[in-house]
């Protein structure tokens, strides 16, 4: 009888956390990882901070090398192999081998979607210059350093006020001290977070060196000899010597989608809590799959590395004939721009409204320590809560340092459907070196029971 | 109608909290706290920083004077009154006024004990000799700053390796940079926490520059011309200019069991979630009160900032007519000595075995940050949980800057009753500046459900 074969397409977070639990409960099963990229279970959330130069070598990225998994926990992973098509009823695949522009088939009897996101790359014109680059994977990281290392622009533009663009932001303002501009068309940055609260973040990015130009959409780029010089935006032109772009990411399911498994909430690939698609035998995690939003209960989709992490050891586990079931995310995600920290987790305002929840909110100043001891910084608090009940419904914090990893308590009480009283009564760590007696989401606990007439 | 009298016993953090609340829900009552030292409402837990210089002047731990309670919340706060004597059931207590000697009666609709806790003083000769100090008010801190300045000492000895003893130890080695050496009787420092996690600490105390002398006892202390010299102890002498003993505190409840009061465990006053006493019109809180600990739904002891002020608000909302009730904690206590954190809450091992739980437990070492990123530092954490049903039942937390506070993610699962694989599942705040892709707490979740067979 011919060994068990699992193939999973995309060997980063989720296609190799998978790869890793299947190989524990099935040690006769063929494992293969095909991986368009020419790396495999690197951290694509440090990029940023590769570019930056804060982490010396590329290889420091990468967790497992393709040697290492196939030594360790005999997997195989093809890099610069790029899965063409699938057909799941037979259980056969076309590959292309990037290196050498061959094809060639491949059968599974397991198959997991682990394909990512993509990023978004405006069709304007001079994208292709030189100078201009979109990041999203460890190669286009390694681009975006090379370029800078080499050609030492001066001038950066960086095109996007989400995490990714704050934290390039960063790299070229703060940490290479460069002249950088940083450009949105919405009249906000983190358009996960409410205006309010963005503010606060549109203020520290411009006392950290950063030019801010907000409401100001890209038209296109400005080249003269293949080479980007400037950005030409709505109301004006910016000088620049690079350009890159981090406009979000969208799943990548294209392949997916041809392989006729249904998808869900913008184009991601429709799972259960075990991981599995549409259709049998095949699984998806990672980027390129759904969630479900635990407080909405509404299908959800995320792209961040923990739930990529979570959701393919659950697929694994699935895959490998184990019972495990995925719950779902609360929308937590963090991110500092050079000593300015943010988080945020459950629903904004907007989100609550789109939901129709009724619901209460505020937003309370305090420091991240007690007040009198040493460092203690500026931190805000935003918390939003169903009317009537006091549940929990989302919080948002910004801040010095030791403010943003405070989203913790937040995610741990939505989880627990936990209502602003319970909030307040948690029995959290207090110290004078890391918090005020009451800490800050506490505060903001306090505040917001208080305008219900709770307090 | 003669106006409705509020009488409350010690006016620091649960008093004045409870005061505040009182005011608030009766605006028309007369409020008067008395309070045995010279200062209200200040910041206790920031003594040591302040003993340390870090904090300049005292009044930085002081949140509000007795002018100010008087002119902005109309609450008259006498601080220097004894509470000599009380009588529940005729609403009349005696009063020593400590400036002038003289005694007074007053009266009271309802009485709040606040009367905090006392330190523990060992009855062995040479306490009172010039030099050696115990650590519990505002004014035995500033007498340990004004000998610390002023005498010049080089050697300190701090006796005691509890939350008191190891930010003393920290004040006089790594801020002022005294030759210091801590003393306990016990085998391990820190007895709330594992000797496992407990070793730790004493390797980071040891590398701070304090000498540490474990399973050492306190015999007496040495005088000369009225000065201390030296600290005998069990096992030999060791030359010292000053002493700072932090040997722990015990519930100050002799004026309430003279009052007739039930007490609870430790000699704290019994009370029930609303702060009520045994007997009516009589409310307690803060440190001088029971409480319940939330794992083992047992009466608990604890002196801490954060309980008495959450109390102080209940009993406050109680007193004015108010619905409000104080579920219990599950101990979570934090503290650092230099650079090094640590944190608890629920059950240690030991406590756990104790209260007849079947457990599994383990240990695990990461870091705070994504190990690629520039300061990530080494930390540890224990998870204890309940054999077969996989309920969290505590943790621990010790390590490098950012390790400590995670502590209150566990506080909260705790408080939701989580199971190790919900811990697991939570959706916690990442990016590598902040975190491993999984949060320690959730590297310990996994470790330990591996033990247990669910990983």
């Amino acid at each position: 009888m011919a060994k068990e074969r699992i193939v999973i397409i995309g060997a980063d977070a989720a296609g190799m956390s998978a790869a890793g639990q299947a190989r524990k409960l099935l040690p006769g099963a063929e494992i293969t990882a095909y991986e368009r990229s020419p790396h495999c279970s690197y951290a694509a959330c440090g990029i940023p901070y590769y570019t930056a130069g804060l982490v010396e070598s590329e290889t420091r990225l990468i967790a497992r090398t393709p040697g290492q998994f196939l030594e360790r926990q005999n997997i195989v992973v093809r890099t610069r192999c790029e899965v063409l098509s699938v057909n799941t009823d037979e259980g056969s695949m076309t590959v292309r081998d990037l290196e050498s522009g061959k094809e060639f088939s491949d059968r599974f009897d397991k198959l997991l979607f682990a394909t990512g996101a993509v990023p978004a790359i405006p069709p304007v014109e001079g994208s292709d210059a030189k100078g201009v680059f979109s990041l999203s994977t460890l190669e286009s990281g390694i681009a975006v350093r090379k370029f800078a290392d080499e050609e030492r622009p001066k001038r950066v533009t960086v095109i996007g006020g989400g995490y990714i663009g704050l934290e390039m932001a960063e790299a070229f303002s703060c940490i290479r001290g460069l002249e950088v501009t940083l450009l949105d068309k919405s009249p906000q940055v983190m358009n996960t977070f409410d205006p309010d609260m963005a503010e606060f973040m549109a203020q520290a990015i411009r006392e950290a060196g950063t030019e801010l130009r907000l409401g100001e959409g890209l038209v296109a780029f400005g080249v003269k000899d293949g080479r980007v010089r400037t950005v030409i935006t709505e109301k004006g032109e910016i000088e620049t010597d690079m350009v890159v772009m981090g406009l979000g990411v969208r799943p990548n399911t294209a392949l997916a989608r041809e392989a006729g498994l249904e998808l869900s909430v913008r184009d991601s690939i429709r799972v259960d809590g075990s991981m599995a698609t549409s259709r049998p035998n095949v699984w998806a995690a990672g980027d390129c799959a759904s969630t479900t939003h635990l407080i909405t209960g509404k299908p959800f989709w995320i792209a961040l590395g923990t739930v990529a992490n979570k959701t393919g050891r659950v697929a694994g586990i699935s895959m490998g004939g184990g019972g495990a079931s995925f719950g779902g995310v609360v929308g937590t995600a963090m991110s500092k721009h050079c000593a300015f920290e943010t988080a945020r987790t459950g629903l904004t305002e907007k989100e609550a409204a789109e939901h129709g929840f009724k619901y209460v909110s505020t937003v309370i100043k305090t420091k991240t320590r007690a007040g009198y001891y040493p460092g203690a910084e500026v931190m805000h608090v935003k918390l939003v809560a169903e009317k009537g009940t006091g549940r929990l419904l989302g919080g948002q914090i910004v801040g010095g340092q030791g403010a943003a990893k405070r989203v913790d308590i937040l995610a741990t009480a939505l989880t627990a459907k936990m209502t602003l009283q319970e909030l307040i009564d948690l029995d959290l760590g207090y110290a004078p070196p890391f918090s005020p007696v009451w800490d800050p989401v506490q505060i903001a606990g306090r505040s917001l029971l208080g305008k219900m007439g709770g307090e």
